[in-house]
């Protein structure tokens, strides 16, 4: 297996280097875990800490979510004008870890795009702990030393015609008190569109029912549930969008499933997501349709800013970056008292559906 | 006294009658509080509650939050196009009282102008409860009858060179399941500029240190540094504003004392803002100013719905209006990532003292 290292930044050498001769050619992340060169920046690990755990699966994912990184980011590129790339800011926190957060901002298609990987590590309070876990036991200790890899994503497109998507996978380690160390992934990908369009809606669902129903069949209809309930704004009475899938604290049958699991929903964004933007990113558009996406972005702002446990996890996180976390908020957002669209319009068409979810598929 | 009682909405007769003649001919809420003739609405207690208990804190603060309405609206007014006037929802809430929500919207000189009573009561789970008070010893039970009235304001100015104000004041009764009831009053004035003019702040500052000091010298400099603690953007390092005064579960030395200190804070709303709104809503303002002012109404969205106590007191109360909490956001908002003002201009001067809270008088 060819070993290969890209150089970032100033002063960084670009070099290839044989570590390993397994034979193995694949470019599965899994069985050749460090082929970066395609990656947006140089991974947060040390190139040498990551090669000497290959196999710890803290390595495993960070090189995971590099790699979806990259090719999401690249995959966005292609819908978007030739001069507009992915600004990239490689960044580092003071208690442990790190991160790349790409951007992309006032471009022709996007209003603005993050991705953002980080992978972090320290100690923190127990009650933080628990704001990264929807439910399970309770943990032991005051301050745990803890790990978390993740990539989360929103797109916003300038065309009201293109949905928003948000995307997240992230894996986590907490070390109890007692030396008990636990582990769980959790994740999901959610569309939330400005007007229905349901064969894309079902285009959407199916792709990533085929990535849940390749490791149970149970999943899709579980976790598409749990997407429903989560992305409520509840004080709304409505969901943030048309939903997807959602899951946290997956820690059964074993690491290596869940982990395979995860790949899958994260390899099954740019399927289920960027076709969607290439049909409608050059749809025509009133600025009465302008403005009622700027209204739902809105709506978009107070779930992520009142209920996203993500975002709240990040904004009590010491030393977080908050730059990074912020960047799913959109460009422009608005607010109108009492705004309700009239009866029989596409807009009311949309916020029926967002008050009372439906099965897709 | 005179009572007279203005009609409002369909069907409702306007009319005078005599309840009671005192020879009181002042227009002091304290004194003649039944004068409800300029209030933008009825008030919310039906009005043979309110002259049967006259004498009791609850209908005094209702009676002062609806004149300082109604007095505030026409102030605001008198800044704006006279064709375009507060719109005026009175709303009841289900599980007892309601409110009168002003609004102004997309004005000549207010892009949003909410001023809203609430007049409250029921019972609350006592986890509700703590949200409204900022300390203080435990209550004890389970669900607790409580009574809450309050004025809350929040007014965008179009031009970025007119600053945002935001005050509320509040009175609440909570009975706990041993039958002692408590009191107490909370509230607050404080400014948002987009850009800083000394002499503007310090003329703000000055009005209210003058409502407080005739009260006790020791409120101005006990407030305002709570003010400029409370309205911190914390993920930010920054505050929202350069302050004014806040100060929460006020009881003591007596009823009548935190009263009448309430009603000078309220009074003093006008003198110490609306001078400001003439000042500068004819200003001459740029594209890049109006877009700063915008950047920074991103980040007073964040501070309303990540920390504000009194937003999400609002959001999480069963039955509450959300389209009178959230009058609070701005018609636009917008973020950008990244953003930082260069050094030596207006906008990084403002950004300066909002990181580091200033001595105004």
């Amino acid at each position: 297996m060819f070993i290969r290292f890209a150089g970032f930044g100033v002063g960084a050498a670009t070099f290839t280097t044989v570590v390993a001769a397994t034979g193995n050619t694949s470019t599965d992340v899994t069985d050749a875990p460090f082929d970066v060169s395609n990656f947006m920046a140089e991974p947060v690990t040390p190139r040498t800490a990551l090669i000497n755990n290959k196999d710890d699966m803290k390595v495993k994912m960070e090189m995971l979510i590099m790699k979806i990184q990259a090719d999401f980011c690249r995959a966005l590129e292609n819908e978007e004008d030739p001069s507009k790339k992915f600004l990239v800011d490689r960044w580092t926190r003071a208690e442990g870890g790190g991160g790349v957060t790409c951007i992309i901002q006032n471009g022709k298609t996007f209003e603005k795009a993050g991705v953002n990987v980080s992978v972090v590590h320290g100690t923190l309070p127990v009650d933080a702990v628990h704001q990264m876990k929807a439910r399970g036991k309770e943990l032991v200790g005051k301050e745990l030393p803890f790990f978390a890899a993740g990539i989360s994503s929103v797109i916003h497109p300038n065309n009201p015609h293109v949905p928003t998507v948000h995307f997240n996978y992230r894996y986590f380690e907490v070390t109890q008190e007692n030396g008990e160390k636990m582990w769980w992934f959790g994740g999901g990908t959610d569309l939330t569109p400005y007007y229905l369009v349901e064969e894309d809606v079902r285009h959407f669902h199916s792709t990533l029912k085929k990535a849940c129903d390749t490791h149970d069949t149970s999943y899709y209809p579980k976790f598409k549930k749990w997407c429903d309930e989560y992305f409520a704004v509840s004080h709304r009475n409505e969901r943030r969008g048309v939903g997807g899938i959602f899951f946290d604290d997956l820690d059964m049958p074993s690491q290596e499933h869940c982990f395979k699991f995860v790949q899958s929903c994260a390899e099954s964004v740019i399927p289920s997501y960027v076709p969607l933007v290439n049909k409608h990113r050059n749809d025509l558009y009133t600025n009465a349709e302008r403005d009622w996406q700027l209204l739902r972005r809105g709506r978009y702002v107070e779930f992520n800013l009142v209920y996203d446990r993500g975002t709240k996890f990040g904004l009590y996180t010491p030393g977080a970056r908050i730059e990074s976390i912020l960047m799913s908020l959109p460009v422009y957002a608005k607010w109108e008292y009492m705004h309700s669209p009239p009866d029989g319009t596409p807009e009311a068409k949309l916020t029926e559906v967002l008050k009372k979810p439906q099965e897709w598929i």
